[in-house]
């Protein structure tokens, strides 16, 4: 059967990119990140001994991606409790290291949780560092067979709604194994259907302003072996028109409880043209992307970017260097931008939402609901 | 009256913008040119002293826009004529520059016909020279009057669609003075809202991949004192999600004889999110633009651009070395790339064609036959 196969090649074992792990040196235990800001040009690893290397890391960008964000800062927690340093400052430092991506925070506090869990029962702070390290490895496990899950319930939705295969599928910014502990999201049915050969072709949205797209995800799809095609974000209206777009696939940054989808700007005027061209529009996205506590789409607050996201072209180290972004002006100087992070799409314009614990199509709350209810991953809190 | 002032203010006879002019120096005639690759950094002004020159500087895209490389052409051969060069070469060599470009031919021709025809009847070099100058003059001037013309049904229609004025128009690409002898087709609407206070806020679309919209009309925006804001195109989305936008006003590149208009790449998606939305979709062109002997959308070409203006980002002078863009690689080497320099917009997602000869809305084949059979332009043979 082909989805036997797919389930046991789209596994956790062996990752294909080598984008985060842990690894005991003679000097000591170190944390070894792909370098994400060399990408494509590079495959440069960056070796983390202590927490503030770490830090640098997560600052720069070097290591990004939410749920990779989450495993990074439980591994983090681990390394300072190994070597001995004050693991709740080192807590502290990993949290305050992007105030905002919710899932670092999350893994922080559960692999510091673990550590103080063994500290109370018992004072040997060795033994409580290994407990600490094994809870960043279940949740790195935990994350790797989530992405497994979501690519066997999206392959297994695609049959349904493509029979025969041979899928030509559109996708938007980067959601593979780059941002999470195993394959990602949306692009790991992507890959899920190129192991089963029903993939006719990847198309890949470069993904403006900061080109996730054509720096993260078309390295994936090329490393991986794909069929795919590299486009400007407006070129896809050309492609549905052409009938050459199967189906879309998407990740989220945030769902509301209604199914409102928070993604990469760019995602709804896909939804649109999907809607309009009669394409499925599939969202896929793990359970703890859900917030139950946002009723719906308006109630997301939409973060605006700098302008000069826009106004300059800045490659390859985004945000890399201190204040100096190295951009070349493109728009007068002085431009007013409007740029915002993400956009949303409402539930009517999405044909599914694919989650580790299966699909919901179509969108419906109560659906949703149903779905994180039966997740065994911790909430987060 | 408000439409009065309109008609003396978006007038033929002060561009506000130096970008093409004929100069008469002690030394002899020169063209001068607003050098378009140094856009928006500097304004500087390029010296033509002879057809070889010309040449040069519409191949490195010094000049460029369709009407506006007609008029450059037409005073190029005007040029070759006063300084007593061969001129049927210069015509061959200008109409060779670029040769895809329609418009080009067609001023060249224009000129080196009233030249030929003059020499025909005298056999004076300088006279027929002057009758060549008046020719490429009168090109000109017509091209401008068309601009205003244009401006001033645009508005019309915009006001019968919109009472109340307050307009947050959404453009696409350059067509402003850049590309014009005069104001330009769906920019000279917009000009024309601001002189009359009716324009709200011009929002320009970046305009992947060469960034016309952040380069030139984001420059023009700037330039001429107006409310805008640029962004991404995948941007466009969020606003009209959010209502932001009243109306979308783009040029055109060919116009087929059913009303298919086909215009720089990401048009279409914006058509189809003002369909979604319920804002109109007007297209500003001349008659010229309109092509008879395409009868439909599926019959226009469309071409396939280098796959490196997507891989590679290039500031600022695009194309303009030799072989070597200078540009840096932002996705794998050997990315296929997916790059069509425009897409097709079907007329059922087009509220109205305004040309300078009026407007057809809805739009039908009959509606835009009248419009070209009412045209006093030379055609393009």
């Amino acid at each position: 059967m082909a989805d036997q196969d797919a389930q046991s090649s789209v596994g956790i074992e062996a990752p294909a990119l080598p984008v985060l792990r842990w690894d005991e040196l003679p000097e000591g235990p170190v944390l070894v990140l792909l370098d994400q800001t060399r990408l494509p040009a590079e495959e440069a690893e960056l070796v983390c001994a202590d927490v503030p290397a770490l830090v640098r890391a997560i600052r720069t960008l070097a290591v990004r991606g939410a749920p990779l964000l989450g495993i990074a800062g439980a591994y983090g927690v681990a390394l300072a409790a190994v070597r001995g340093d004050d693991v709740a400052e080192a807590a502290e430092l990993l949290e305050r290291a992007r105030p905002t991506a919710v899932n670092l925070g999350y893994g922080v506090r559960r692999a510091a949780g673990a550590y103080r869990a063994a500290r109370e029962k018992e004072a040997d702070p060795e033994r409580a560092a290994a407990v600490a390290l094994a809870e960043a490895r279940a949740l790195h496990r935990e994350d790797a067979e989530a992405s497994g899950r979501m690519a066997r319930y999206g392959l297994a939705l695609l049959d349904e709604l493509l029979p025969g295969g041979g899928y030509r599928l559109l996708t938007h910014c980067n959601t593979g194994a780059l941002v999470s502990g195993g394959e990602g999201t949306a692009f790991a049915v992507a890959l899920g259907a190129l192991r089963e050969g029903r993939l006719r072709r990847l198309w890949v949205d470069e993904t403006r302003p900061l080109l996730q797209g054509a720096r993260l995800t078309a390295y994936e799809a090329a490393r991986n072996g794909m069929p795919y095609s590299l486009l400007t974000d407006s070129a896809a209206g050309s492609l549905f028109a052409a009938g050459e777009v199967d189906a879309v696939l998407i990740g989220a940054d945030r769902i509301a409880a209604d199914g409102s989808v928070a993604n990469k700007v760019g995602s709804y005027p896909l939804a649109v043209l999907a809607k309009y061209h009669h394409v499925p529009f599939i969202v896929v996205a793990p359970t703890t992307t859900v917030d139950l506590d946002t009723a719906d789409g308006a109630s997301i607050t939409v973060e605006q970017r700098p302008g000069n996201e826009v106004t300059e072209l800045t490659f390859p180290r985004i945000g890399a260097a201190g204040g100096d972004t190295g951009g070349l002006l493109v728009a007068p100087a002085g431009t007013p931008v409007y740029n915002p992070a993400f956009d949303v799409t409402p539930p009517e314009l999405v044909t599914a939402i694919v989650t580790e614990e299966g699909a919901v199509s179509p969108v419906t709350g109560v659906g949703l609901a149903e779905l994180c209810a039966r997740s065994s991953q911790v909430t987060i809190s």
